[in-house]
């Protein structure tokens, strides 16, 4: 796929030991996105301006605000690629709640959940699925080998959903948030099921994150680093193996390990 | 300072080569902390319920509900720490904008900022102030020796304020936003001036970051690592220095280098 797009070409001045030397560096691109929903307004996104639509469909989503991929009836992106227009069957008290309260939360791509704040109610993940700590070793490594937009800018989170018939999707954002709604919005768009799927993710665990693999009904997330404390008891309560610090061969099981075999 | 009350210990499986051993581990916690503001409730954060003072004052400040410390009368933090009750002078139209547009932004710690979206006009920074290279490389080097948090859980971002008279603030969150927050609001709650001052941030500069240095009138942002195109136009229109990828003796300077002297 062509990133170039995504890239911006600047000069800056490069210094080292003192010396100062002006360079072309290339940065990425970070443009705000605006979500209408049934011709309304509903919120802008600060993100990589690609995959706007699996973006908006994964948001929207992950919030509850859309309940099934068959309630949207359209979606269209305006031609600058900063305004998606979605036509859909929303569920009224998620998409008031998404206005009622603000939580900032702490993952990088930001967020507002009601979800966290338990309106919505989950059912406790009892998928049985097991996978060997082996894939999940080869799987982040392959996970970090191919990020063409990180390694040249640095400036990127990523996502893939390893899914049951062993293909993967991924997806790559500035925000850790932004990455996971993108990879689920394009296995929603494509109609790939998630249910039984382990969700990588570059960045750390907090609370949000794993909401967001809660909603999804994913029963497996993984991460190359750590969780905080609230993030593993909503591991915990929601029936989701949570596992951080994957380097080499080495993970931390923090919920739930009998899905992962040795 | 004992930073014990903010780790949490659980039991995990670590996985080491297809070995499972049961051990004890340390998270960091991640509370949700809502903000009163005249009574009212204002937002909620999700962070580690530490310097929620501080972390209160340079929220509202950076987003222009409260422009001056003094037109703050009282903060009282409830018991469990989970709430700040603010009394102070509030700027209306800020207060009422930070409920009008939510935007996602993709920096660690959220953020819903209705300045990026331009409704407060900020001067350009002309402060003029010279800063040596080596100066930069010295401070990021201490700057990352000296966090506990981070070393124990590795899920912590940290920011700094370098002031001009080579004293240094410090703050840590599990949000970059809200260890940026925190550092400010310790130098507004204490009195001291960071308009001319050094910003070091552990995290990536997208635009929101970049914003809060602004607002502050901080002339100069550093990190170890990248900025997006738009934190480095925002930077630019505004007259703020921008640093990237300071690691040793290297550093790109991205914007006004004029106060960075070989």
């Amino acid at each position: 796929m062509d990133n170039s797009r995504y890239l911006k070409k600047i000069l800056i001045d490069k210094v080292s030991g003192g010396e100062f030397i002006e360079k072309e560096d290339v940065v990425i691109d970070e443009s705000r996105i605006s979500i209408y929903l049934n011709g309304e307004k509903t919120i802008s996104m600060m993100c990589i301006p690609k995959n706007q639509e699996a973006h908006a469909v994964g948001f929207l989503m992950s919030e509850n605000v859309i309940s099934n991929i068959e309630d949207i009836k359209s979606i269209n992106i305006s031609e600058d690629g900063l305004r998606v227009d979605i036509e859909a069957i929303v569920d009224e008290s998620s998409l008031e709640n998404l206005y009622k309260e603000k939580t900032l939360v702490s993952g990088c791509g930001g967020g507002v959940t009601g979800n966290i704040a338990g309106n919505v109610e989950i059912p406790f993940n009892q998928v049985s699925m097991e996978v060997k700590a082996e894939t999940i070793s080869s799987e982040i490594k392959k996970f970090y080998e191919d990020s063409e937009l990180y390694l040249l800018t640095g400036c990127v989170h990523k996502a893939m959903l390893y899914l049951e018939d062993k293909t993967t999707v991924t997806a790559e954002d500035i925000g850790r948030h932004n990455a996971i709604d993108k990879v689920v919005g394009l296995c929603k768009l494509r109609g790939l099921d998630t249910t039984k799927s382990v969700l990588f993710v570059s960045g750390r665990l907090s609370s949000e994150m794993v909401v967001k693999a809660v909603m999804h009904k994913i029963p497996i997330i993984v991460s190359r680093t750590a969780p905080t404390h609230l993030g593993v008891t909503t591991a915990h309560t929601h029936g989701l193996t949570l596992i951080g610090f994957a380097r080499g061969k080495k993970m931390n099981i923090y919920t739930h390990s009998g899905r992962i075999i040795g």
